[in-house]
């Protein structure tokens, strides 16, 4: 059966700091990459729906369960099944 | 000046267990959401390249310093812009 996958990014509003990002851009003249200018970090949460995908419940989920809507900004989308987007 | 954008997607493997997503996942009901089959939780990196984005780097720092590639598979794409995925 297809299913029906929603993908919620959750990242820091761009004006709070990212101290976890922030640590991986300090690490990476270690590994000689020197043209990197930011590097922020944030959450994907994928949400399977048994039937259709309903982005409205997901807004939803992602605006109790999932962001902190003073700090983090979130973004929803649908993407076509579970495997499309199996790497 | 346009900021070239690589977005590195973390994702736990499908056979490890994500209690995380399981406990969103089981606080669904309370909201009256009953048709959600899985909910998995991963991390979403932003890197921006100050030049020309690089995949090889990015897949490189990925591999390194993002994600444990015993328990995680990652997914790499470039963005247009900064501008084209802010919310």
């Amino acid at each position: 059966m297809p299913v029906a996958r929603v993908v919620v990014d959750v990242m820091l509003k761009p004006e709070i700091l990212d101290p976890q990002g922030q640590a991986v851009a300090n690490a990476l003249p270690r590994l000689g990459v020197t043209d990197v200018s930011s590097v922020r970090i944030g959450r994907r949460i994928e949400i399977d729906f048994a039937g259709e995908p309903d982005l409205d419940r997901a807004r939803e989920i992602a605006d109790k369960l999932l962001a902190n809507p003073v700090i983090e900004d979130f973004e929803i989308r649908v993407v076509e099944s579970a495997a499309a987007e199996v790497a």
